[in-house]
């Protein structure tokens, strides 16, 4: 029916347990260096295809989004580039291993990865994207995030460096200045999704 | 499969005739006036419920919304509020008939009504709206947005005080000053679509 809406369960905060692991080294310093790096890459491979998973919990009823914190200010999602011609939902599998997965043999991660959300483009060498792409840009990157649905409990193991943080909707919407466009716009496009809150208490 | 996206067909602006009927006055003289009514409205019948339907067109490649003009700069999108207990879909098409639909018999639409795209909320009487509801909150308006498919030619009639215009994405995008905030954040909504261009050319 073309009124019903997609459902995800949410689960509080605490019915997931947080590991460290071996902390992975941000491979720049900089936005500088960052830009530098894939300009370089670029003239490699062509685009990069980076992807990204959105997971939520909730707490008091209320939407929370999981951001890996790096340092004292900067926040991302879980996700990375893809190898060329990597499949993107393996790949966003992969990546969310990388920076979430518990290697523990029992509790390493099997993620259903849900719908696309969200296509970014980055038109040229800078730090701004665009949710459009027109036909004479050749862009620089497409950023797909995607919806990742956890099960009711989980184990996750987090590189050192990073700090896993929950963050309310209310704090992101509209905050692009401290969470960036991409993370800050994550609200909005899930106000279509109907969210089912569980509650342990 | 969990990435493919939904595809949508865009044709161009000029397969569709445009004819101009009775005005529609504005209920309201000014944004002052309007909030007065909601506050009216809502005591008498609750929270009201809005919708609003996207509709697309391409030139050169590119999406373009569909805008009707008040005034030389207030732009909105077709739709408006529902009856107490009217459902989303059919009173989409009765305000889009009404906004838009041609009387002559034989070109009556058949409005293709596609998926809610995001559902925004008005948490106090004021202009800004939130596509997030906090359980504390008792929102006064709840606005539905939704894709409306068009045929490859169509017919509509415009009242005579609005003016269509079709506004391409890249002009949307970011331009909350002149859009608002609703309509400028359309392109971004669709980013996960994929648009099949038809030309005529």
């Amino acid at each position: 029916m073309a009124s019903s809406s997609p459902v995800v369960d949410l689960y509080n905060l605490s019915n997931y347990t947080f590991y460290k692991k071996d902390p992975k080294i941000e491979k720049d310093t900089s936005v500088h260096e960052r830009l530098a790096r894939m300009r370089f890459n670029y003239m490699k491979e062509g685009m990069r295809t980076t992807v990204a998973g959105i997971l939520l919990i909730q707490e008091h009823n209320h939407p929370h989004l999981l951001l890996l914190q790096i340092g004292n200010t900067f926040c991302k999602l879980p996700g990375g580039r893809l190898k060329p011609g990597e499949n993107e939902i393996e790949g966003l599998k992969r990546k969310l291993t990388s920076k979430l997965g518990c290697n523990y043999p029992d509790r390493v991660p099997d993620w259903q990865i849900g719908e696309c959300v969200a296509r970014w483009w980055r038109h040229h060498f800078e730090n701004k994207m665009y949710p459009y792409c027109p036909s004479y840009i050749k862009p620089k990157e497409c950023r797909m995030i995607y919806m990742v649905h956890l099960s009711e409990t989980g184990y996750f193991a987090v590189p050192k460096n990073l700090k896993p943080l929950a963050v309310p909707f209310f704090e992101l919407y509209d905050n692009a200045q401290r969470y960036g466009t991409v993370i800050s716009e994550i609200p909005l496009l899930l106000s279509r999704f109907q969210f089912n809150m569980f509650n342990n208490n």
